[in-house]
């Protein structure tokens, strides 16, 4: 019996399918090998989850409660617009760090077509949407702009997410360490990338129209 | 039978499985389904690609094929990196409207498991690499640092992907049209974010080691 130290059924279910659904994906796994791997009889994940897509519903309902606390930003009205970018990326790399199964689950199947699930993902991408607003009008951007926020938000997370996907490939071509001291970096580097791009985009805004030199 | 209008069973099982592998991810997806939705007999698949993993195979090279031309970086000496990005950045964009299902699949599939490939895909990513260290190095950044190697190219991309893998859901919250216009000021602000960006790690480089404001 595998993770046998990982306490009650339920939620060694839930962790080991997470691991098998970030290694090969969601529609790549069954129930059978889920209940194998984790230990457990097979009805047991009838019992707690009603199937794979519960299991699914349960990674994502857990990500998006660890991931709401990375965007905390209504405790951040006192600091100035960049510490709160600046928060927020670092924390967002200390989470994807710690929890890198996890957010690629969710990061690989939230665009995948499972309608069982379509209309809750609907509402927790823009409960997520919602949260940056405030952050993003601070940039003298406008948060009902499909363009600006369509570009502002996802950006910030593809470039971090990007990095914890690719860091086989990575590892194999650049030989690197991922360690404390180039996640501490990494963060710097996207934080400054993002607000200076950001800036960018707002200054920009302002002469939109222009021709640009090509 | 459906897709008869697109040519010769090879093709045809090529174009419905990139469809079918877009919406569901590979895993997701049998033979028995494409050769169905392809109209041909299943044992058309076996003669042309040996199989599903020969499909997706397929699919990559196709591809990385096309999105090689995006970086033809080679005719872009005479250029400023400035006018390379912007370049770039349309190039890419246009190629992924083009050509949005294949762009998926293989976005998607890139870091899963898949071991027959693995050493294949690698392969076509250094290649990526490797075209991305002379536009890198006129940014006075460092090819050969990961860090920065690690930041730059996978951000440019993952920006510009993230966009067309959660349109279904900007378009369900801003009800925009993702038309031409869209797509112009799209690849404009992307090329802003990401050039202002690049430029402010550049700076930062000098004075790596010295405190940001948190």
């Amino acid at each position: 019996m595998k993770n046998k130290g990982l306490g009650d059924p339920r939620e060694r279910i839930l962790h080991t399918a997470t691991a098998l659904f970030a290694q090969k994906g969601f529609a790549a796994v069954g129930v059978r090998e889920i209940a194998r791997s984790a230990g457990v009889n097979i009805a047991m994940i009838s019992y707690y989850y009603q199937g794979k897509i519960g299991i699914l519903r349960a990674v994502l309902d857990r990500f998006f409660g660890l991931y709401n606390d990375v965007f905390r930003v209504q405790e951040m009205d006192s600091k100035s617009p960049e510490e709160c970018v600046h928060k927020i990326v670092h924390n967002l790399v200390d989470f994807v760090r710690t929890n890198t199964e996890l957010a690629m689950v969710a990061y690989n199947e939230l665009p995948l077509d499972t309608p069982e699930i379509a209309e809750y993902k609907a509402e927790r991408i823009s409960q997520l949407i919602a949260k940056m607003k405030g952050l993003v009008s601070r940039f003298h951007l406008d948060p009902e702009d499909v363009l600006q926020m369509g570009v502002v938000g996802p950006s910030l997370v593809s470039m971090i997410f990007m990095n914890f996907r690719i860091r086989p490939l990575l590892q194999r071509i650049f030989k690197a360490n991922f360690d404390d001291a180039y996640y501490q970096q990494f963060a710097h580097s996207i934080t400054t990338l993002f607000l200076d791009g950001v800036k960018g985009m707002a200054a920009q805004k302002h002469v939109r129209g222009g021709a640009i030199s090509a």
